[in-house]
């Protein structure tokens, strides 16, 4: 009780501060934003080696706590990874500034003049795991569409995520804007995401990024609205009308590119109809690129694989690891992923364009490919530069989340003295 | 205990019931949601008789109960409110269908074409209060964007709901789509709204429209998004430099056209430097035409006025008062507003443009408006044919609410084999 009452008192106190930082920055310029970010680019560069060091001390407090190779994988920074930081901080600087723009405007015959104008949401939560350039990306995307940020970043990158605040910190202070636009919740008690989460009225919104223990927590604890960024249960589907050429590309850079993030796919479907060759080859291709493939039923017989149990359906591995199994068709595709997807990103191989419409009518993921690989759920692939994540929910914002979606809107009426008849 | 109980399993069969019916809505066609809506406005011109008989039932009711004339206003059904309410049916049924309209679509250098198209949101809970038309409204509008709506109205217009709900069934039987897509909570146990407050993962978003008892109810109890449609504490603010005669016309039909609306004036704010002449002329029309004025400090000194006590400032009045206060400019306006205000819509009368723009900029209304009256908050009045209410809340939906505010969207994504590098 005691941690949860100090975690509450903690959130209202960065709330009330973040409150007062939101309605400065309602009003901020855009060169004042896009100055804050330069600046916090410039200080990302120049303070590169200390971020390392406190990277260093979360990587070892990680392989202490046995994190997996792909937790600690998305856990490390390096000169690169350092570079991208900046990069994007850069980027998301020289884009154009959404607050004020007029998305729509029209005249009545009322002799009224009608302006729809993009305007910050207020106050964003963030609460997210162990990556920690989503401290610097979350940071900029709020800062640059006008609101203020409260991060909680996962306790195994608390070093990271403080440096490179501090770094978010030094442009606000350079550019003159107040410190409480980007707060970090500097603490690894759990107690404060709960606090965050049900702090209505001092967060207007709060975007969860994690697994299925967020998941819960969420559905249980949160009163604040939410935009979901889930688990990605991506699902790929390998029609019997695929080019097995296409198919069998697709596939292994969707599973193995980069298994630790969220449009990774996690559990192949198979046309019960396709050529049994290609079946072969589909998952000889992954063996050989050394996944583990849990394969139910027949798929099980074909070399290399693991038989699978039903706990493999609706898992996000994230992990050298594929779930699959054969389906009846499309159709089946569809019944599939419907049963155990998470409405993120899947993938239809086929160069049957009914099958494809089918495919892409039948589902409501965020995100619906044909002939591509699921690993292009991503922002910048996108074209929307820096991404706060995949929206895995329908509400206001959904897919990769830029600037554009942390903002709402405003009508702007303007008449010559109308009244309403 | 046992009415929640019963409640909770009224409301699990009716949304599980509208989750199937989503199913099929997702994927009928525009021409058979449009036969559905225009056989439905035939049902309502066929049955006027009857649905008038049901409302005099309420009326009777509502007169027993003891419910205020505004009140009784907003129950009443006749002949021209049953025409309005057909005619509405005909607009929506007319209007484009938002399902699969491509919202954006782009090339990247990736290969992949990108496509947002517009999606339903699934299932939408709306709890509203003694109007009866939002029975049609809501039903259409959820309808024409694809999802299928549970409603609950107030208990004092349930026979009129029940006839109109009957009118809208019938249109989809005609139309040969699930009847479960617009479903009416036909008991007048108040458990029922929690029970829908509550219903995660059965009902998507719920969109809440009433005063303060059910703005309390919602923060308390909502686990489901909502879509506030809350009240309307819409101000006017008469600046020094307003236009007399603007100012006096718009003040008067901001507050007296229509007084059970939402975007009916409830406050009047004169600017502290504006002509006494022009003080005396607003609140002497104001009493001319019959409102009480509830005035504070020298305003109170005016003939016809009566002294306001400090909860009349954030009070919805839906009736034929007003409270009036003076300010210190617009900086006094705005600082009056955001204290008292429910962001729904706000007017200033002003000839200054500059003043215009710091009132425009330094509020976060809905809906700012200027030299226009508050009344023209109304989806009709921007344009937008019917409109399931004005929103109050920032995510998602915002101001006048039609159907294109009622969907959410999804990317489609194409390629010919793309692998991410």
């Amino acid at each position: 009780m005691g941690d949860r009452d100090d975690a509450a008192a903690l959130i209202a106190r960065m709330g009330e501060a973040a409150r007062l930082a939101a309605h400065d920055l309602a009003l901020a310029t855009a060169g004042r934003k896009r100055d804050a970010l330069i600046a916090a680019a410039d200080a990302i560069r120049d303070q590169g080696a200390a971020i390392l060091v406190a990277n260093e001390q979360d990587l070892a407090f990680g392989r202490e706590k046995g994190l997996s190779g792909p937790m600690i994988d998305r856990l490390r920074l390096d000169e690169t990874r350092l570079r991208a930081i900046e990069d994007s901080l850069r980027t998301v600087a020289d884009q154009p500034d959404p607050v004020g723009e007029v998305v729509a405007e029209w005249d009545r015959p009322s002799g009224l003049h009608i302006r729809r104008v993009r305007t910050p949401i207020g106050v964003i939560g963030v609460i997210y795991e162990s990556r920690p350039n989503v401290t610097a990306d979350a940071g900029a995307l709020a800062l640059k569409s006008g609101n203020a940020v409260i991060l909680r970043g996962g306790s195994e990158s608390l070093h990271s995520s403080r440096a490179i605040h501090g770094c978010m910190v030094e442009g606000l202070r350079k550019a003159r804007l107040p410190e409480a636009a980007i707060q970090l919740v500097d603490t690894r008690d759990r107690a404060a995401v709960s606090a965050m989460l049900q702090a209505q009225g001092l967060i207007d919104v709060i975007i969860p990024r994690g697994g299925k223990g967020l998941v819960g927590l969420v559905q249980r604890e949160a009163r604040v609205p939410v935009f979901a960024h889930l688990e990605g249960i991506c699902h790929v589907y390998v029609d019997r009308d695929a080019d097995p050429g296409k198919a069998r590309r697709v596939l292994v850079n969707a599973k193995t590119r980069r298994t630790g993030i969220c449009g990774a796919a996690e559990c192949l479907l198979i046309d019960r109809a396709a050529d049994p060759a290609l079946r072969a080859a589909l998952v000889g291709d992954l063996v050989a690129a050394g996944v583990e493939v849990r394969a139910e039923g027949e798929l099980a017989a074909l070399p290399g694989t693991v038989e699978a149990v039903p706990e493999d359906f609706g898992r996000e591995f994230q992990d050298m690891i594929i779930a699959a199994r054969l389906v009846d068709g499309v159709e089946g595709a569809i019944a599939h992923i419907r049963r155990f997807g998470s409405q993120h990103t899947e993938s239809i191989l086929t160069e049957n364009d009914a099958t494809a419409d089918s495919f892409f009518a039948g589902l409501d993921s965020a995100i619906l490919m044909r002939n591509a690989s699921t690993q292009f759920a991503d922002g910048g692939e996108f074209g929307m530069g820096a991404e706060i994540g995949i929206a895995t929910g329908k509400m206001h914002a959904r897919g990769p989340v830029g600037a554009e979606q942390l903002t709402s809107f405003k009508y702007l009426v303007t008449g010559d003295g109308a009244v309403r008849a």
